[in-house]
């Protein structure tokens, strides 16, 4: 486990995504030319910290208005930031030039267009499941000359493949998480609550060298188990039941995501099988993908769902294991590539960062999932864990 | 300052919530009928937890899907639940037809409003600046028989207006957030970062009787506190300068949100000025409110704004004062009603709650703020402030 990241870790960082941007944009460019598209309206705060640097806090889109929104033309880049972020702006993002957008993009569209310099766009790029039907049609009433054209995924598709700097930021994140686990396992014994808990974990992260939590700490203990999603309750956890935590840290913008059941006690026989059918179905889509790499092959993430649902089939749990196999991370908790039933069976792409977390969940008795992150690089031959807490079973308390 | 809530006041508001559905759901069916509507698709979480119950962690909507999102009927309402929250939807929201909905949502969707009962609808309401273009292309032109009308503020209007329960969970709310910065005041010392007293704010009021914060806790000193969204960061707070704190706590769905700017060791004369101009225009707009309610009139969010804007324009200082006087806060942080300069000069509603925070604001120098939730009862003649922390000049350090 490597040490917390330092402020020469940071500086480096923050240099990388200097010199990465003005490549992230012209790649963005080349789709824009492509597509015969003269500009691109973008929404997402991920998004507006991948291109511009200017980075919101989690939540904060919902009320920042249309600050942070972004408008990329042929030469330049606008970034909408109203009074309150106007200084942030400025230092976040010293390459964008800063709009004080309110409420009133509609009536400013067409200029806010019209200055972007060069010919005046008349096909514009929308990030059409992000900008609102209400926000769509102001616009598009606003400005009948130009051309709203919805766009899906073009940036997401970018971000999926991951550069040198972004692997560094997910690896520390993990790092973070890990160490914080590790350290609260000898706090952990019957009685405590799930939520006690959560709130320790919590802290170790956020005092362990993460500036944030990458999504809040699940920590549910026996039948709770059972809701993938469920929040810590005052549940006091006791000996010979499950104790799953789902958490990940941010570093730096990136994020990581793990889980691991840990057995509270003596584990029962029921709970140790499903705890061994979800680490094989794990190690079966971490091995099929590095053994396609090794032979110089590529995956998809449809082939490697399918890798760790028929182990879980082949148990009789098939319809216990409702959810994806994985899913990209980086900037945002789950983003591209996705590893799942619905997933493409496009090759994943290289270098990029997945989880890989198969689940068992027997609603009101016991639920059991394993999560680590693995890193991707087909040019390297590289499929690694980014995660180091051991992967078998744990027993605490 | 009351006590933290109890398991008694949780299940009296689980209670009163349990009775007000049916109403809330009648006034919404109301609407409905007035807008010659069928049903209507809700996608907020926060109107989830109002009409079925069905409650999701903030930013939980961004991984969850279709989960949480509802669409009411004549006669029923049905809740969309993948698998992973199944169970959560059965056991917090009884009274609603709960659906697996995945990425399907268009394919399933004329069968879906097919099986709400009674004649298949045909016009069918979209919160449409919460729907995005992308969704509402697929959904019209999976069902073409059916209409897709935009709406926009229909729940959040009636959400304007607080329920007695949802008014004691704000005032629990601003009870936790007040006892917590009072704790904190004895920790505040010279060469204390930003962040680390952020973090022990958030720590008093998460173990404090809070479920959660409100949203994540500003910590801005000296010229930081110019930037009114600012997050904390590794700054050493210094004798002579501003200590901004604005944070909230999140009690049984419901949230507080208060600022205070603090004065470390001997204030400046620069900076005692201004607080006296903020204080003076948080006053000016809560005593102008409480003076229309006492002679029986309704006074409008324009109006309340002009009050406070006025007194900071007379110093000098109105193009420092960005921002709006003061926002509805309830199920989310910033509801209606809205303070402002772009608000309506419709009379607030009652009973309602709402911020007053005027603030000013000196780029690379200083920022004062002063927020206070206030409660309006029109009919009880009630103007009170649901904060009690001092609103005067506290020196700290």
């Amino acid at each position: 486990m490597s040490a917390p990241p330092t402020a020469a870790d940071r500086a480096r960082w923050a240099e990388a995504d200097r010199v990465a941007r003005p490549r992230r944009l012209a790649r963005l460019r080349e789709r824009m030319a492509d597509a015969g598209l003269d500009a691109y309206y973008g929404v997402r705060p991920e998004h507006s910290r991948y291109l511009t640097g200017f980075a919101l806090g989690d939540g904060e889109d919902r009320v920042a208005g249309a600050s942070g929104q972004f408008i990329v033309g042929h030469d330049e880049v606008i970034l909408f930031a109203d009074s309150r972020y106007t200084e942030q702006a400025g230092r976040q993002a010293p390459a964008a030039r800063v709009e004080a957008v309110y409420g009133d993009l509609p009536e400013r569209w067409s200029s806010l267009l019209g200055s972007l310099g060069g010919r005046p766009p008349v096909r514009i790029a929308l990030e059409a499941s992000f900008v609102s039907q209400a926000s769509w049609s102001r616009l598009a009433a606003s400005s009948p000359g130009v051309e709203l054209v919805p766009v899906d995924g073009w940036l997401e598709a970018d971000r999926a493949t991951k550069e040198p700097a972004e692997l560094e930021r997910i690896a520390a994140a993990c790092a973070v998480a890990d160490r914080a686990l590790h350290g609260l396992l000898p706090e952990i014994r019957p009685g405590r609550t799930e939520r006690s808990l959560a709130l320790d974990l919590e802290w170790s992260i956020r005092t362990g060298g993460a500036d944030a939590l990458a999504f809040d700490v699940a920590c549910l203990s026996g039948p709770e188990a059972a809701l993938p999603h469920g929040s810590p309750g005052d549940r006091a956890i006791r000996p010979g039941e499950v104790l799953l935590f789902d958490f990940g840290a941010l570093v730096d913008g990136y994020r990581s995501d793990m889980t691991r059941t840990l057995f509270v006690g003596e584990p029962s026989a029921r709970d140790l099988t499903l705890y061994s059918v979800v680490a094989r179905a794990q190690a079966a889509a971490i091995d099929g993908i590095a053994e396609a790499v090794r032979e110089g092959q590529s995956i998809s993430g449809l082939a490697a769902d399918r890798l760790a649902r028929q182990v879980i089939e082949e148990a009789g749990h098939g319809d216990r294991f409702g959810h994806g196999t994985g899913h990209g991370i980086g900037l945002a908790t789950h983003e591209l590539p996705s590893l799942g039933r619905r997933a493409t069976d496009d090759p994943l792409p290289s270098p990029t960062v997945f989880s890989v977390e198969p689940g068992i969940y027997l609603p009101g008795e016991t639920g059991v999932r394993i999560e680590d992150l693995v890193v991707l690089d087909q040019a390297a031959s590289r499929v690694e864990f980014l995660t180091s807490f051991p992967r078998d079973v744990v027993r605490v308390g």
